[in-house]
């Protein structure tokens, strides 16, 4: 079967032909109807060799979504043709944190080489992927998976971030959504959705402020030193109740560190070097800061019925499996609206 | 095999020797080491054969330990010899509830008649037992399997029942336990460990509430028309911030109504027939009620860790299973001090 | 002053003219601008003499809006002329539940006589009205007193029913509403502006139906013996997560026993006699009953920022103080559409 | 009256005779029964003249206990006599967080200059104090005001840290307490009280480490370069749960940085310049930390009642208003054993 892997570091991805896997016990085989291209995917890609830990050749796609193809043996529930997304952060499914479907805080995955598809595991971006427990999927039923597929990491990683912070998210607070890219566009639709705070994005580039605006922001600030006066001044002096930044790079951090209020939350999800100095005298009292990482398996079935209801939409752009190292480009050129998606 | 088995509507469980069984894909096959007696057993079996729904012949046994004599194909993170209890109420492992560990509220376990061992599959009263799915067993490590095996039901259902009102169970709370039985004598336990709440035991028998006192009980009141008044006394008028009724016939749900406090929460734990009557002029305001029915897999790990640092004890009666039909009729009689554990 | 006062058992209100209040240390003086006119008004009009405890003669009105008029010594924070909304449910101030501002669950109230306004104490409507403390005073600021005041109650008791059951309405779930009127109407306008659920309003009048609609129900269904059954299919078959019964009889309470979830919540707002019977075996598991009242002081200040941001919006109708008598007449026939407001 | 004043920059407090006051409407005048010695009238006595904003004379003292001498106008709900303890982080009453009793993160103190007793207002270190509201007032009943006192900041500062933290303090769990002096002997207890979770104890002075067992710590660790090692193997490799800092210099909080778990809290309390910095790759994933500030209404009336039940007990060493001065020295000196408490 085709599949697009990264196979020599430094290089781009390649297009290549690989046998096709067969499901073992409890095993489940999906033919791929649409894979997400992440800014993750570049971010492993750019690292040198001697940090690079994901195995080579990798065939990428850790956003997937697929029609059950074949069934290991004693898989129960599902049928051929059942269509599905994958949950991606694959835990041990037995710790404490899996035993409330939080295996993207598996205690054992790193001890047992537990690894998501895509990142470590052969990934979606083929013809057939190999789940390795039927517990990693979630009905898609009658969803376009081609527009559901980003729902997986774009929608999951933004909404497991702002439902924690949600308690906070009263009538009357602001929430900050910092960068407005794949994951920062849904992450302004889901506070929309879910709380009636008020918010306010901000980007160095105009159109995707104008971006904001469309998927609902109240209110848009560019990227620079006024920025965290201006949030100030939109609060009444008050501060944002939460600060989500898509970016985590010292500016940004440190626009969270200025722009939060007393009891606030900074939350840290791009994956960047970016860090929040917090202390009785550095930040706000109760204020907080944390950096989470994707999210639970309820959460993306939460996330699925936000977007089964209309209330979020992610924008995608197709490519085949053979465009696949042109969507990578566009990716780190900045020219894509919205989310790439390869549609095999 | 030996096993423990109901075989005829009316009649005593039976000792008989059936097929061993061998692991398929995804099973565990556990060496009992361990099996609880419970209420819920007696009550199954009291019931008529139109209301009987669990199968004939059924091998008793919905609290078990063992370790792991064979794994089936697919089975990983596991070792032969592992020391385990079992989680019971098993679900389809991806439905929502399912997705956060609560498979006691499984939504589709009812359509694929999945059923807890000894409620329907083959219980833990044999010298192996069938597990369905890795996931549904806990380490038991070092901890001794006769004593910890009702963890599984005695430990956990009164935990959960606990756990979701804790956040009322605040210092200058009172809660009352009404029945100090298997799971009466644990809860009260539990309540010691992990709230700073005043406990308050209430049972008709002078032995159980004596038993109460020494598991932690702050105070104990005799069931009978003054119960609620002592207990009114007991808080300063206030009534009770939880009540824990693990009897649900209707005096005991009724001195749940008369002595909830404002805002307070009336759990009704065990498996009868009483109700409490919510409602504007029924019940204090914000006082609510509700029976919860087992527990999650997180549940479960906790009350284990409980159970490990030596804050909850279960007091158990040891019988063979040649022994298990006297362990019901002292069960029924209440001639048992604790919990009844079969050792095969 | 003018004052709409409830005088003779049984009688309709007359307008009578009553020496002006001053206000004494620590009250404030408020010149009324608006005073809403509720059923729980018209519910203790129509008690025997031996059931009414509110005191004669009771000037109406516990929904209140004014600007102040004059402070009592020692009261600061507060400026001639400021607009403002008055908290009802006054208790001590000091006991646990107002520490954390929920004097409607005050535990002194009642010992101590302190009681609202409008129902115990001097109401709103009148052309001035005497508040007991300052921090019963929310701000307006340039929201309009007439359409703000039924914040105060039809607001915020809905609000309050919703917030304590807001874990549950998560993406994905349904919530029922019974009853569109005077809170029903805020109540779906809340549960859309604050959760991504979906609504389905349930009244005996087709108009009521219509109007819920208007505020955002996705779905409504007429009352009768067929309800039941289009909830349960609305919802697939599980039933709905929260009901909110806000009128509280026989019939109402009984459609939230039957179409409530496992795990869901039915709430009883409707001051009425009707029950939901709550035990093992009568209502789904882990499924709750309660019956809040009213609000706490920061729910109160929570849902004006609701308004103030446009998500609730109070239909009204206005009426002069001479025309009280009249708003109470139409209230009793049903005729009006959304809340009548007193303006003196 | 007698007076413990602070009146010279860099100099020691000075007892000296001040004029009594009197109650004004709303007030409420205590003769003082007890009033603590903490660490922060120390920090406030060190700080430069630039710094310095707390006024001059400042009458000493925000831990307070007395009994009610005389009340302003309009004060209802105290008798002459009643034995209180007063809430120190006085507020507004009527913001947000005031309207649930956080009047420590009060949104208008610092605009209208309403400062705690002790540090802006005149403090409990007198024969008589005066409080501007009876809500800050709870009832001490009969217990020892001496003993009590410190509870107000020593307790609910500690309380509040950890109840924020409660849901992530399971069964199974870790808490390391950094610090073991007025504040950190104190959290000790109410972690045990509270929670069932392992409570370490760190500290540079063997007696402190011995105290800290004395009052519950399962396990002790001196501070130094191989703390966090000692306490990843305490916790099996994984981290604790929540690190609660009392120190909050560099090294502490870097403590604290090393030895956190995924998902856990750091909560920095000491008043200290240190810092944590969190972020994607500094901190483990869904780690928090955060810095509060003294408790709410509510937490001080929890507290209370935990000292009531026996559950936490402060070490306390009694000076009178002549030997205020010493008590500081003795504080500055490290020579105290608990908290030191003014009897006048």
């Amino acid at each position: 079967m085709k599949a697009l892997q990264y196979r020599t570091i430094g290089s781009a991805p390649e297009l290549v032909d690989i046998p096709m896997p067969s499901p073992g016990p409890g095993e489940v085989l999906l033919r791929v109807t649409a894979a997400g291209v992440c800014h993750s995917d570049s971010f492993i890609m750019g690292l040198p060799e001697d940090q690079y830990v994901y195995g080579l050749p990798l065939t990428l796609g850790h956003e997937g979504a697929g029609t059950v193809e074949a069934l290991g043996a004693g898989v129960t529930g599902l049928d051929i043709g059942d269509a599905v997304l994958v949950y991606g952060p694959w835990g041990c499914g037995r710790c404490y944190p899996c035993s409330k479907g939080e295996e993207n805080y598996c205690e054992n995955a790193a001890a047992r080489g537990i690894k998501p598809p895509g990142l470590g595991a052969p990934g979606a971006m083929a013809e057939y992927l190999l789940v390795d427990d039927a517990r990693h999927l979630v009905p898609l039923e009658d969803l376009d998976p081609v527009v559901s597929v980003p729902l997986t990491d774009a929608g999951l990683t933004p909404y497991h971030a702002i439902k924690k912070s949600l308690p906070k998210l009263v009538p009357g607070s602001t929430a900050v959504v910092i960068g407005v890219g794949g994951l920062g566009h849904v992450a302004v639709q889901i506070l929309r959705a879910i709380t009636s705070c008020t918010v306010i994005a901000v980007d160095a580039a105009a159109d995707k402020l104008a971006h904001a605006r469309d998927v609902g922001a109240h209110h848009t600030v560019p990227s620079g030193p006024d920025a965290a006066e201006q949030i100030r001044t939109l609060t009444g002096g008050r501060g944002a109740d939460a600060v989500f930044d898509f970016v985590g790079i010292a500016p940004t951090t440190e626009l969270g560190s200025r722009t939060i209020a007393v009891g606030g939350d900074v939350v840290i999800v791009g994956v960047g070097p970016g860090t929040v100095a917090v202390g009785f005298f550095s930040t706000p009292w109760e204020s907080s800061a944390r950096a989470p990482y994707w999210g639970s398996r309820s959460e993306l079935i939460e996330v699925i019925e936000l977007a089964r209801s209309g209330r979020i939409t992610v924008d995608v752009e197709r490519f085949s499996l053979e465009q696949g190292p042109e969507a990578y480009r566009r990716l780190h050129d900045g020219t894509l609206r919205g989310r790439a998606v390869i549609v095999p």
